[in-house]
């Protein structure tokens, strides 16, 4: 396994160690510096690109600009180096795309831009991107609970409440009720990354520097990213970002309820599921550890702290927040890893699942059993007592239809 | 300022020591044990009208559940030192009402129903009506906000990122951003609020004990309370709360902004506003204390450490959680009132703000005017470099009109 | 300040509905505004006793100071009322004292003091008689962990790992474990309380009021309270209030941890423990709910969101924190309720703990039994395997020993 | 375990976008996953010494595990990718060394371990070392303090208190006061450093495979690794992790103390202190940004939310979280980071302080000097007033002599 050595140190500090088993890869590229990067990039390209078509810079000195955002790559870390010292990628990078451009371009490069508005609008970018991400592992759950919830109608089991059995209930509408969640939360969080501003403001909101084209050119500028245009300017009115924040914790405590719902169910005294691909242990052969289940509780935790973090940006100093925005970076992205992992976890326990239906109906206790008598249900028909129930599954599968 | 003892002794514990402090009176009238109990006794009137409506209870028996429910005052603090062996109040509410009732109608109080139905239920009628006032004061800290955009349209003042004066802007333009971030938050917290739905579903989601008619007196018990009927029952489902948790900390957070503007704004060497009751210093008469936004930063601290609580709720095992679900009362109870003290104390703030245009004017730093002017601004000529900030005014203002 | 007769109106927010439920009625009376307001008048108080002790107060002036501190009652409704203006409770109480002590002593009341010392001090004062209500119930839980260790040494139960039977262990090295938790939890729980300091820094912390007397009086004042006295004033240095948070939050997250073991071994399909006051449920009087221990658990979660309330404090601004000081008050108070409140639930939890050793034993699972022997054990002969379990059993019991 | 070619792409989350603006590179490494690899090996090599040392395993398959562990470098991000499945790196890493090891020593590659034992002693090692730079920088912070409080004893200025002037103090008064608790942070983290154990408890922390010789090998082998000897494994009680998290934000909380000083200082409006390096502004070359404080909130933040997570962890599942665990590993990672990049940008904040005795003096408002005569001071004569100020810069000067 041996790996030749990296030529160049990377001094990126990965905060989730060994990263890989709890990101996916196509998520981790996404929120890669080198994303990041790009997604500068293309704000730089697309603001130029706005005030071309405003008439407000020439369209040689556009297509300058842009040339010099499709030149040789740049280094996201001698970036992030360089950007120490003005607390930010965005001046280096400026300063880059100025040399490359040539004297006559350059004032065009970032013209009429603060720092916050390249990096929130690429912020956007990255978000959105990632968000579709974590919405196709979110789609994919829920496909997997109306398979779950329709396969299982029948299938009769212990309701537990505060963890003792309660009365029957049936696998198929645990499964329902898992969907209409994940579907709620879905919805939430595609409404949230569809709201994504783009963020133009100038200096300290005023767009000043566009004199009376600055409504115009934000106008331009959003639609040439595709995101919206903001009523204001919003660099310390960070509603969208927190509204994300809230949407992504949302779903990853969606994720968390299913993932504990499977670690409880897998435990070996009910073993009524089991994960497909079980975890080996190092010691333990014959352990069938829900593992997808686990790492799903493991990045709902960091998905909620994170958009906590975010919540507390929206109290922001005047025209630019003297540390809440900043802090921002690092957890739009964590909380877009953490959410992200949370449903491809899912995703994999769920598709793999083991459900034991006859585990299901032996482990319901005698006092359950005979406590639905006691309320006047025979247990052996159970098409006697969870009418409601059938009626529940249905209204959850019609979540899906369009 | 001798006041009687209070004859009987009160053994709540009230979490904010002194808490008229923080929290308006009429708020803490809306979440006091006597408006829980109020509420729970409400959802179960309502539980019983509902399944006369849907003709499985005789209507003298609903009528004798609901004189039980309209009998003498119960006290809520005999309720808890009974609900702490069953875990919460409705038990002993449910054994109180039924000794009440009679034996005839006995059986009908409570009928097919589990705890967490009927406080549920009931925390969502309490959210509901506190909401409404955190609601108020939003609304008027949004009129309020409204007024200074219009009458500060022409007041330039610096704009400051990072606390660093950066480039004129008007006060108008500070207030009309605001003022759009408080009408985005208040949307979405009526929106959260109108969502609010009945919970209804006996023993574990099931509605067993409903028979066939669980569905249909479900929609009946939500119109009764004229709460949202929700698609499936959600004893573990918690996104309504978490929803509504997140808006009122959204609201909170942009009361927070504010908040933090009006303190810097007010500092010494600042002076730009003043609270009109500026906070009276036990030592010091000179000073001029912004209290109305100091004590909303610290309500807003509350509103998003109980609205993360909520989150981690989402988390719930199987049908009833094991500890989320009771963590829930207080979170949802200390964010209502954290959120209305926030709101209260911001109204206040901005109720009685003095505005001094004139140190606005004369604060604007030398550096910031010259670079206004290398920018090629004229200071002197506000108009010819806040255009955009005029219109986005009045785009703000536009939100206001229906 | 006319204390205007409340109609049995009570307007203290009860932040925890039904708080009885969750918090010992001890601990509620040592957190009661009335405790708090008792602890103010003792500090003021101790203020004035320490400058007649320093000679800069005349002893009769002193006298009559602690005379009017010991007046009729004064009602801490109506004082939170009148500290809404000036942002906190102290300021009206001074005058409420001073118009008291007649025109003589009045200058004596407070004199050279601010109102965060009178605050801060009380607070003191409220933690560390609310701390040792919690430390009791911790010894208490210690306590019966060791019963519990020492009586089950030779309870073989399967030990679980991600919730899956992994290897045999005993209950009486679970037990060993959880005693270890809660002493060292304890230790550094009385460590925090006994490290409490009075606060005496005057106007801004320079103790400018008395003049070249004031470290004397601050060590007298410290002395008067029995509260540690500071290396400086600390207003703005809050870390004797987080670390005293960190340490109850510690508290807190041992006694989660016992109590979910206890709800995951009282599992029905595990049935090797249940509480003896298991809760009774509303509609399903087979259930023997761990309430106890789901208690414990919903506290556990207030008791570390108010903790990190209070880290987030100690980033104050200047030489007061304008919001972040005003939001400990309440952080502090709900944190020690709830970390008592988690330790008196896992007390009745544990006191009353019914042990299955026979559903222990034959709990364990065939492949659990079959791993041991693979390792070369022999699940027959228990002695063989876990000599080094008794032996950590013995040292945590040693633990307890003075 | 084939080691696929990655073409220069890195999978790993670099969950702090442009990281090196934040996190010092000594540091960065020292949180790579390559530092955590390293740690696992050396832990690895700990394990089989120790045996080696007891006598239960052969000198020469010791060396061979040795030389497995010595060889050449493994690649951690393929580590990761097959950790996926079992859910840590472990897994992975011991059938690799095993493969290296040769038949006759694979045995004793791992024996007796879980995977836990090894990565939370990992995790112990990858603590200590980043602690320590934590700790070097707060050691040059407190120094720094120590000069300015020293050098500005005489350096009069204005007590601020909800951001409003109070009375005068001195600016060496404020420095003693960030002194004082840098100092109390740095022993707390340092004693919390110091006690970092290791872990070894095998596959359920009963040591079963050890037979009699665990509690020897456990000695043994902390010793080997410069670490505590636990008084039980620990996997599922954190305090050692929990007290950590507690520390590390406790400085980082007094970091941010000190930075939101400084930004406060160094406003425009106030203009009392500068950075040296004040930050450059990509549109505005006037600005002189105080943009390490700034870097330091934000950092705050994160170290805040990660300690908030790691006190979430202490409530574990039996033997082995199902989650929190798991958590764990990016929460300590990130935590360390942030603590650090706030220590680090305070350090650079100070080191190039530029403090305007001058305009200290100068912004000392009217009032506030009235105010001051008012109680009796003459504000020209400092020594007056301030006599007790600078006794206690003594104080604070005197806590770091040796």
């Amino acid at each position: 396994m041996a790996c030749a050595a990296r030529a160049g140190e990377d001094r990126r500090v990965a905060l989730v160690p060994f990263s890989a088993i709890f990101v996916p890869d196509a998520l981790a590229s996404a929120l890669s510096d080198e994303a990041w990067l790009e997604a500068l990039l293309t704000v730089e390209r697309a603001l130029v690109r706005a005030q071309a078509r405003a008439g407000v810079v020439p369209a040689e000195a556009a297509d300058a600009v842009a040339a010099a955002c499709d030149g040789p790559r740049l280094d996201p870390s001698s970036l992030a180096a360089e950007g120490r010292a003005p607390g930010n990628p965005v001046e280096p990078l400026v300063r880059a795309l100025r040399a490359r451009a040539g004297d006559e371009a350059a004032p065009f490069v970032h013209r009429g831009a603060t720092s916050q508005d390249i990096l929130d609008s690429a912020a956007m970018l990255v978000a959105r991107e990632a968000t579709r991400l974590v919405e196709a592992d979110l789609d994919a759950v829920a496909g997997r609970c109306a398979l779950l919830a329709d396969e299982h109608r029948s299938t009769v089991m212990a309701a537990r409440t505060l963890l003792q059995q309660a009365v029957p209930t049936t696998f198929g509408y645990k499964a329902a009720g898992w969907l209409a969640a994940v579907h709620r939360a879905t919805g939430r969080l595609a409404a949230a990354r569809d709201a994504l501003p783009a963020q133009l403001g100038g200096a300290a909101g005023t767009l000043a520097a566009y004199e009376g084209d600055g409504i115009e050119i934000l106008g331009l500028f959003a639609d040439e990213l595709g995101l919206r245009e903001p009523t204001l300017p919003w660099h310390t009115h960070r509603a969208p970002v927190a509204e994300l924040g809230a949407a992504l914790a949302g779903a990853a405590g969606v994720l968390g309820k299913i993932a504990r719902d499977v670690v409880l169910l897998a435990q070996t005294e009910v073993g009524e599921v089991a994960e497909a691909a079980g975890g080996v242990s190092s010691t333990m052969p014959h352990k069938q550890n829900p593992v997808g289940a686990v790492l799903a509780l493991a990045c709902e935790r960091h998905a909620r702290a994170n958009a906590a973090l975010l919540d507390e940006g929206l109290v922001a100093e005047h025209e630019r927040a003297a540390g809440a925005w900043h802090a921002e970076w690092h957890a739009l992205t964590s909380l877009l890893a953490a959410a992200g992992g949370a449903a491809s976890a899912v995703r994999r326990s769920l598709e793999g699942l083991r459900v034991d239906a006859a585990r299901m109906r032996s482990n319901l206790d005698a006092a359950t059993l005979s406590e639905a008598q006691r309320l006047g249900i025979d247990a052996r028909r159970p098409e006697d007592y969870l009418g409601s129930v059938d009626r529940f599954v249905d209204r959850a599968l019609a979540l899906l239809r369009p």
